[in-house]
């Protein structure tokens, strides 16, 4: 049985963590035997997005606090992540990673990633553990892992801002997950094609089962 | 190809959906082939809960823009629900059922269920479409149809409250469905029961099943 830290970036697509995917990455290690803790940072999001218009509200939320909603209360700080307690991380995907993860969103390939996880994914890759990523996350691990090769699926903008930062790209569909065997990155692109959530699952499912061979 | 509503109370266990019942549910339903589509009453959450430490924030939230975040935007009012176009409907489970779609969790048997939630579940009733319940979505199904068969998993106060408004109650555990032909109502217990998330997925598969059946 392995353990897996799943790191979350709030509660929805647009401003937070993608819940299908995320729910589906929890989904995919459990049927795997292998366990998950949830964690995120302790931060206030960028922004608090209404769903249905689009529009930002004024409201103020916080990272954690709303992650905590897909891991049903079950989560911690990143700050106290030790990579000796864990097998792997996994990013899902969403906004939040490319909002209040980092600032992707914003500034595209001059990307500032938030220290605590940038520090996170760094000690995964020195230890030698792998590293999963769906959707827009694989920008993050663009930015802190030199040279990697991933996939964010098939967007040319997002293709070149990750290439800009030095990442080789491998362009995918749906369920298709691109191995860095060298630096143990496993990347699906997910929500960034127009995916149904059966899709997501596929994706899901494939990453997480490379990432138990790593 | 069939297509279901599905009814949501929010985005999250204790003020909202169930984020892992409502997702896998979408899920299930994609699988089956059929297509869905998100509902959710336009009325303020009851509360919004912290669900790190169970305590009540200082906010407002709505129950249809909240729940946009399960469906990636793609919701509608409730009382724009026409049962001429669903082939049934199903209510996945959380706390938000018993805050918002009704005051199960603070009445108990004594439950009052919105008014817009009760002529939706009637009409499907009424024309013989199926209808599912996950959780604690079967106690406002005990309420609105009389002499429904349903279970709520093995709790026995909420056994004790759902058979004193005249339902009859089975015992079940994770994964399994009690089906009511003649009224064609599926229920399942999910996190009514100390559940794994793969043991959600169970049981909404097999309650999806069961509906397609009907």
């Amino acid at each position: 049985m392995k353990k897996f830290a799943v790191i979350l970036a709030g509660c929805g697509v647009f401003d937070g963590s993608e819940i299908h995917e995320a729910t589906l990455t929890l989904l995919a290690i459990q049927k795997k035997g292998s366990e998950y803790q949830c964690f995120a940072p302790n931060i206030d999001q960028h922004h608090v997005i209404n769903h249905i218009t689009g529009e930002e509200m004024q409201q103020t939320r916080n990272v954690l606090i709303e992650s905590a909603r897909i891991a049903r209360g079950n989560i911690k700080d990143i700050s106290e992540l030790n990579v000796d307690d864990y097998d792997g991380i996994i990013f899902p995907g969403g906004f939040g990673v490319a909002k209040n993860l980092s600032d992707f969103a914003f500034k595209g390939a001059e990307i500032a990633v938030l220290p605590s996880v940038s520090e996170t994914i760094l000690a995964f890759w020195k230890a030698k553990k792998p590293i999963g990523a769906l959707c827009i996350s694989p920008a993050i691990i663009a930015k802190v892992i030199p040279n990697a090769t991933l996939t964010i699926g098939s967007d040319a903008g997002t293709k070149d801002a990750i290439e800009k930062m030095g990442a080789k790209h491998k362009q995918t569909t749906h369920g298709e997950v691109v191995t860095d065997a060298e630096n143990k990155i496993v990347t699906t692109p997910c929500y960034m094609l127009d995916a149904n959530i059966a899709q997501i699952e596929e994706g899901a499912n494939n990453l997480v089962d490379q990432i138990h061979q790593l």
